[in-house]
């Protein structure tokens, strides 16, 4: 209600400060007997890890979650797996100047607004740094995917714009995505987005991206029509990230110009006697359940909104007044989006496969 | 969690079938001692009633909604109101010839494979029919905000492309938008889209559409982070419509490309003492909040998946055929999904309304 | 939220007020692919159903349900079940003297304190007409229980006490509960209840009642500890009911002076190799989770607050003043409450399993 | 879903094992602005605390609080507040023996039925010290009750029967519950329940007990009809604590053998012009809906399930042996159940207050 949860019968709860003691999660409705431990988290927190190129912030936090329940002998146990990880670099020093200051394009003023106060270090509740805890979940959700459906469900994101700057498709690699500091499947970019990035600095910039998301193996069946399908939950998951200003899956917006005739789907049977889509606009979901195609989405960021630059803002006392940002801060926040946005991913997929077996599957 | 609900405080479940013998919803959590009446809901549900032009379908459905419970001397009383339409025009010969076939871009597939049982006649529980409970929470909606802000707020949606037809927003005249079957406000627009869509009906095709609605009154403080943000909640009710493949908010996927400095919506003092913002390409959100600006969203709606004109397929058995689908349908279906989308914002502030007035408010 | 549901998974939302045009629920979350009919339903709503003896209400209602939808070709399809009874027998002329002064024991003070409005026509929403829908939803419960679990769960009520005069467990013979207007086992309590109870008419009194309920075959493993324990959701389902005010579970109250060596249920291993417990002090329940024995439980009902002799209260303006009650009453409630609780245990039990299944149980 | 939580608006999640690192809360949906502290919430933690009088476990913890989130200059902010203690004396080789046996009375084999797995030291999960946290989050939600109504809402607990013993309402004065170690509100049955639990311990047995809570002060109209009546919700909250055998509440059982006319609460006005009850049969609910009245219940706890004598029990492995209880145990759990008791009163207080709050209440 709060809104500090995510999801039905798997849920997980964050809880936590940009520059408080420690920021943590409890994970709800994971099945009992999954092989879980700190290694099976760690290696997704690290790939969203700041400081690890010059195009992410330079604040240096070693990201070590620890499960303090939940998980006995190795094990998962059914009860409720809490997460934390401890906040170590926390100069809080670098932002007492925005004590008495709305950020603008950040959420100073609403906090305010809503709360009639605010934890001004580092944006506080409203950090970035809670994805942190959705990473970790994600983490959690894969491999209870992984043990109900017996199966790897891939879910891979790709950085494909930033800026202006989109990638060449036809260059698109999976295996790239981890050779470079953009997780971009096209190599061919990324000395176009690195001078782009260090312009983007000089000039006192900030660049958005554009994030593509996909999950192939899911099984058809997920979606809780009317009011939860996937899709609409996957929308939710995606636009709740930080900085997402828009969602698509398929064509997504092109389908407004394209002709239903060349938007529809159509279905044969394949060689190993399964329906076959001969294309999939779609992106894996129709009436809002899943297909067994890919599911497709593609995510906006917007560019940072804390700036080296003086912007236009005002007081707390309403006054107005200037601001330049001169804490560390990523040029491109998008960039370290795409774990998060494979995390949202695979949470909003667990919960569903819970659901779709509660009601729909007999054992 | 079967997704028959939307809201939390306010919310509302819906249940019916296309061709069933009625449609209804359980709207709860209204407060108490709002005059309410049949007069309240009908205009909206005629707004979106098929049969009013010949670009939508020709289906006759007088779509009259009566209130069954949860209003006592023409005020609600806290109690459930139950709202129910009977189903009048459901000619369901109509539809014999698809029990046995998927029509690709369509639920069939996914309903057969997620239930294993289908109501396929009209689309059952899958059709767009459903929507028509939806403009009638919506209606409830719209009277909650009146009654506890003590102001009304304005929900106005625009078509503002029909496939690859896009609006002058020069023209914008929100006074038009009545005055045309596209609910649009360019009506030099107007004309254009009808030679499109009857030239698209020649074709036996289809025809996209995008959707701007703008919500403007809206209190600051609006929406619960970090998961319940005020946008995603949005970008959930309006994924959550039937045909739609993409939501954007503000500068949406314009963002990306957009560079920091120019993204961001300085702040001074306007001329009434308040905060002004200078521009609004956060769409009226700031961290999941609403910031009292304009709330400006797009939605795409892909063509209607029913076509006059032969598509592969396959039977229900896994035999390959085709089919050709003869109903009566809208070419467009993102025309009548204006006053869907419009609901679905009102419903969305109506319960975070609500949420907000719970833990954040005081007496 | 507004509390018109009950469940998670398995949810009912009931709507309608005692003398509205109808009373009706939608229920959520049923498994595809069972059959269901009016005619799976009605028997449960006939054994509630008002004037089957002189002891209780004489009000005359059908009580006969309709299936809106969710069911199609005689089975469930997964979507929502909307369910239907017409009231018929609404003398709403009865109750015009109640429209301005408060019935001592009932609702009518709460909900104008709380509302501010009140559909004073038979109790409106707080009637325990309501608890037909809550039979209704639990029959739907069994078939679930049924299908789900491949063999019947056995759930009986059975009234125990009338004012002061108890059965003798002795004589318990389940067979009988049908055999007599008070659905008890103990044939030969029968004829001293009729005396007491056409003496307390006598007497212009009302009687309380002490219901036990028992669910047999009911698998180990239900329940969701710590918050959502089987008897903790079983106790909100019991206490619920109109006129409960007490619940206990296994020996209940009685535990207290009982020694702990005495209380605990030894185990054995049983002839068919399975655990085996030597007693069920713990009513089939340990540690918020079913142990497989029986679950016991006891409900206690008050007298009925509608009184034909004058009792003091005050009018809605705040005069002190005295009310007669000369409308149709149940001289005591808690006897048609048996099937209300048998109802309540079922939709517990099939709403448990379904969560039970999602998270601990694999395919 | 998976019963971790408890409450709706304000709402808490509860994690940690008994002998795991810590154990911890998450509080969600807490007013802003409100003064918190450690210091808020230790007293009602050392009341619960074990091991400070021969009466109860001599497990020493210190059960020091902290608060890791949502509080920032000394006040809420509106964010989940992340409560956690850690675990010091935890002397894991105490159970090493019940690893492979179900302690009887215990959840032992329950928890092994539902999950498969069981983390057996000190009860894992089930453990009675996870209601630590339960008084935590009990003593933010007086904070949020008296901050949100302005005056202080009494609630108070005490223990009234232990075993056989019941104490002389006639001798109660409240300001007693903190001078002996029973939390009872009659001096002169000390001496007798000293003298019966050090029998008890004599007998290696363990003994039962009734808690009365009061809570005084509480505004008519809180409660959630149907189904999440005050009454219901109370009682769910009390069945769920560990221990728990039965709820009632006001006249509770005792009503069943209670003739109408005395059982209904006549009403007049009283000295102040507000209306006056003149009794309190109901409990301070009616039709589910706080009365203004005290709200009276009664909650039973078993004996003490961990015996230090031989009872019959089975192995893991199904083979029949016997269990000695050895660990240091409550001989009368319900004694600290007192505090639990009262902290489950609070938050559902809390919770009822804020969903009435965003239903009724207008600002």
């Amino acid at each position: 209600m709060a809104g500090n949860s995510f999801g039905t019968i798997f849920r997980f709860t964050t809880w936590g400060e940009s520059h408080g003691s420690a920021i943590g999660c409890v994970v709800e409705g994971v099945p009992p007997l999954i092989t879980l431990s700190e290694n099976d988290i760690q290696p997704f927190l690290d790939k969203r890890r700041p400081g690890q190129s010059r195009h992410t912030t330079q604040r240096k936090e070693a990201d070590a979650v620890k499960i303090l329940s939940g998980v006995f002998d190795g094990k998962t146990t059914g009860a409720p797996i809490s997460l934390m990880i401890e906040n170590t670099d926390t100069r809080s020093k670098d932002y007492s100047d925005i004590k008495d200051k709305y950020r603008p394009g950040h959420a100073d003023f609403t906090y305010d607004k809503k709360y009639g106060i605010r934890d001004y270090r580092g944006g506080g509740r409203s950090s970035a740094r809670e994805t942190a805890m959705r990473v970790a979940a994600g983490a959690i959700a894969r491999k209870i995917l992984t043990h109900e459906l017996k199966q790897t469900i891939s879910i891979r994101a790709a950085v494909i714009q930033i800026g202006p700057h989109a990638i060449n498709r036809k260059n698109w690699n999976w295996d790239e995505i981890h050779n470079n500091p953009f997780f971009t499947p096209d190599k061919e970019i990324v000395a176009t987005w690195e001078g782009f990035l260090d312009q983007t600095r000089k000039n006192a910039s900030s660049a958005g991206a554009l994030v593509e998301v996909v999950a192939a193996g899911v099984p058809a069946g997920l979606g809780a029509p009317s009011y939860d399908k996937l899709d609409a939950d996957l929308a939710k998951a995606m636009m709740g990230i930080h900085a997402v200003k828009g969602v698509e899956i398929g064509l997504g917006f092109d389908c407004v110009a394209t002709p239903g005739e060349k938007n529809v789907d159509e279905i044969r049977i394949g060689k190993d006697g399964q329906p076959l889509f001969l294309s999939n606009h779609a992106g894996g979901v129709l009436g809002g359940i899943s297909t067994g195609q890919d599911i497709v989405m593609r995510v906006a960021f917007k560019p940072t909104s804390s700036l080296p630059q003086p912007r236009k803002t005002i007081t707390t006392d309403g006054e107005e007044t200037e601001i330049v940002t001169t804490g560390r801060h990523d040029p491109c926040v998008g960039i370290r989006g795409a774990p998060v946005v494979e995390a949202m991913m695979a949470v909003t997929l667990a919960d569903h496969w819970l659901r779709h077996k509660a009601q729909c599957l007999t054992l």
